[in-house]
């Protein structure tokens, strides 16, 4: 899979404004990777990849969670962490990706994770502040971005935290944990 | 240990503020038993005993957590959370406590944790409410706390997942599997 066949394959099974933030979390994580020296064609190629999966339908997307041996709990979470995972495993299975932080910046971009490899942490950093976003918080966040990665990450995560907590909905595991990581790492920074 | 009993040795170990404290949780808390039929003197000995430890200092409270094998990890989170478990431990090997209610409702009553019992729910929304705290969300609490309380203490874990998260501090784990668990608990209320 190369980035020119990848941004082929986005742009058939995405909505034009899916394709679009795509292409703009391309962009953005390009410029990050140049900033903290990662291997920029991977990061391009996990940034198109990264809503691979993101305009599937629920009962889709649950098929192959089933299908991929994901894990179930991940049912018992809302719906929007479903499309990372599904993502991953088709890259791997389906369209034989097989670079690990390309896959796990894909499974983890929504949840973000304990001990995020740096392809991850672009992927994840770019998704919350490409310029088509405008998130409360959004614009310190893009700040931090180009002076401190660890510390956008750790701000990223809070004000997730705090966006869900408000809506007194559960928190995924994997985000508690990357934000307790994020936290602790940021303060030797 | 009695009710009796457990008074006089908090007056002994507690400052003045924090022996008066503990006297309005107590009352706060039997209120609290009698609506929800929890036994009133396990609650109401609980509720004395609850911050037994809490004028230790930080290196009483450290030999403690290293002498009774309480987890390390503890001594890696905020310092706060260490007079719950140094607390019980000393209830139950030093003054021969034996209910693992009362001794849990102790462990527990600063984090939290998810499948609390009622009398550790009981303890943890009274430690929050009684009538000398001003938290921002008290009043929304004390009033969940007369009609729902796995309301209240959803309510509670998320006002102090927001202040937490707002300090940019690490959570410790058991206060976010609290939150999750009785935020499951309270949509089916």
């Amino acid at each position: 899979m190369d980035t020119e066949r990848a941004r082929k394959l986005i742009e058939q099974v995405l909505t034009k404004n899916r394709f679009e933030h795509s292409l703009r979390v391309a962009d953005t994580a390009v410029t990050l990777a140049k900033r903290y020296d990662a291997p920029v064609e991977k990061v391009e190629l996990a940034a198109l990849l990264h809503d691979y999966a993101k305009c599937m339908t629920q009962d889709e997307l649950r098929n192959y969670i089933e299908k991929y041996d994901l894990p179930p709990t991940l049912l018992a979470y809302n719906s929007e962490l479903w499309h990372g995972p599904v993502g991953a495993m088709m890259m791997k299975y389906r369209y034989g990706v097989k670079d690990k932080d390309v896959l796990n910046a894909i499974y983890y971009h929504t949840t973000g994770r304990a001990n995020m490899s740096l392809i991850e942490q672009i992927i994840f950093v770019a998704d919350f502040i490409e310029p088509g976003r405008n998130h409360p918080g959004v614009e310190e966040v893009r700040e931090l971005a180009e002076m401190n990665l660890v510390l956008a990450i750790q701000r990223t995560l809070r004000n997730s935290i705090i966006y869900l907590v408000n809506k007194n909905v559960t928190l995924y595991p994997d985000t508690f944990y990357a934000y307790n990581n994020f936290t602790v790492k940021g303060e030797f920074d």
